[in-house]
């Protein structure tokens, strides 16, 4: 087999896989739109891409709450990353501006130096889109920048919602950013995020707070060993470390534990089990969601569906009911 | 229009209606179950209880990190409701038990004066379940607890990923409980939770606790009145204030703001809208969910999407492309 016949393809597609920028900002923009259109095209390509590239980068989840420094964080160590010879993207996900509106990561300022690299990339949250709709978006421009050929993409959230476990769905590692917290705040932080954490980094250990952050960063290493060893994690994870973003104090050891961690589940197969299982989760969602938007299209459907959503309204039929009956009425045409 | 006949309806629903509290448990374990034929029942005992009884009851969603005092709260308040004579069921949402297999609100001891109450229901979450069917199966013991008579449901959350808003998603009201603490921590709150919530209760609110609640509630009630005004709202409302579970300080009053927010709403038409919104919703949520499980039931079916599946596994398909396949595949047929 030789190489892919590249003929038939999308010119954006083979620019993406060129490394033209624009031509990922563009596909990203693509991607993002919700008109039925683009949205047409936007799967084309994405499959196109498929095709034609196997690229993979190491997807890193990053959460963390604001005030934490996780933009401060995300320059130094990009800058870091960037150093090393590595392209790194950056995502923002952000489902909190589906409510208000405003995207919080706004702008490229607080990435200053990171932004001006021609080896990095940055998109900031779109605002105004549909939950399921952050989720998509996010995961396929993900996609955009592995074939675009990033070595690392960062995707970063703020710990709003579900947005956590959304992220670490699409990600190969998930790493928690803290702040040095009193002892008491330690049954604060969110049960579930815990037991997806790969490494929790503390930050600011630098100044007046570096014995916190050390006394914080020792209370989540001890709680993190009361919770159960997963099949995925070599015996000494999760981890907790400290950091400073702003002294730089600590960054390479972190990436050092996040390449220990990726290379081990590499060569003990659970990267690629990983992947599959996240395509999986993925490509069901798409099956969920593209079953409603097809029935939306269609005028018969939405009929039958808009007489039964009235009698949901009126609280005379359940909605598992009228989903059933909707369903059943559709499927037998 | 007489009485509906109901010579063909369900003794259990019937047992339901009557308040019959063994027949409710019963029903809600039913709605829990992921057995198809259980499944089956569920449907259709909610659906006749939908024609049978058209009550209402408040729904409060109550929500609160671990810590915060959540338990007592839900037992102080509940006593109150209970002393006014009106039936109180407490549900209890807990999706990280997803994860970690176990209930955070695992037993009734920690309510245990409301629990030996007659006129009291509660609940405790069901662990090992999907997510989504964390959602459904709340909201169908929600309606189930409306039915039999219950005048408040309390729907209880940990603040958990996405569960706050899947509980505000089912809920009249929803009420946060928050801890007494240092002006910092302010920002840590999360930013969608706030914009959702209708009243905050500062707990905590006795002994050396009660001037660092007092100063939290103040800078609460200073952040909500920078958020922008909601249509469904009286003017002053979402409103921050100290209570205290364990003297009881503040519940008369924070009961009251519910009731003058809840009657204020249905007034202007607010209840019924968000009562419609939220129907419509769980309706189209029950459509996408009901049309896959549909599809894993259908053998044809299932060879095409496990076929499309392994190549979305292999990273030769996008999900998206693979999804638009499966249901074109299912629909033309």
């Amino acid at each position: 087999m030789g190489p892919p016949d590249v003929s038939d393809t999308n010119p954006l597609a083979l620019d993406i896989v060129a490394g033209n920028r624009r031509a990922l900002a563009r596909a990203i923009t693509l991607v993002e739109s919700t008109r039925a259109d683009h949205r047409r095209d936007a799967v084309a390509l994405l499959d196109q891409l498929a095709q034609i590239s196997d690229r993979q980068a190491l997807r890193i989840g990053l959460s963390g709450t604001p005030g934490v420094g996780k933009s401060t964080f995300t320059e130094s160590f990009g800058m870091q990353l960037i150093a090393k010879g590595l392209k790194v993207a950056v995502l923002a996900v952000d489902p909190s501006s589906t409510r208000s509106g405003g995207s919080i990561l706004g702008d490229k300022t607080r990435m200053e130096r990171l932004s001006r690299e021609a080896g990095a990339f940055i998109r900031p949250s779109p605002s105004q889109t549909a939950l399921g709709g952050v989720a998509r978006r996010s995961r396929e421009a993900v996609a955009l920048c592995e074939a675009a050929g990033f070595d690392i993409v960062l995707i970063e959230t703020v710990g709003v919602g579900q947005s956590e476990t959304m992220v670490a769905d699409m990600a190969d590692l998930f790493v928690l950013l803290l702040a040095p917290a009193g002892g008491d705040e330690l049954q604060g932080i969110k049960r579930g995020i815990m037991e997806i954490a790969d490494l929790i980094l503390v930050n600011k250990a630098d100044g007046d707070l570096k014995p916190a952050a050390t006394r914080t960063c020792a209370d989540y290493a001890g709680a993190l060993r009361l919770l159960r060893r997963r099949a995925y994690d070599p015996d000494d994870f999760p981890k907790a470390r400290v950091v400073s973003a702003l002294t730089e104090f600590g960054l390479a050891e972190a990436w050092q534990e996040m390449t220990t961690l990726a290379d081990w589940r590499r060569k003990n197969g659970h990267w690629e089990k990983r992947r599959a299982q996240q395509a999986q989760f993925w490509f069901h969602q798409e099956l969920r969601d593209g079953f409603l938007t097809r029935l939306t299209a269609d005028a018969d459907a939405t009929e039958t569906i808009a007489t039964l959503e009235a009698e949901v309204l009126r609280g005379t039929l359940s909605p598992a009911a009228a989903a059933e009956r909707a369903i059943a009425a559709v499927m037998q045409k």
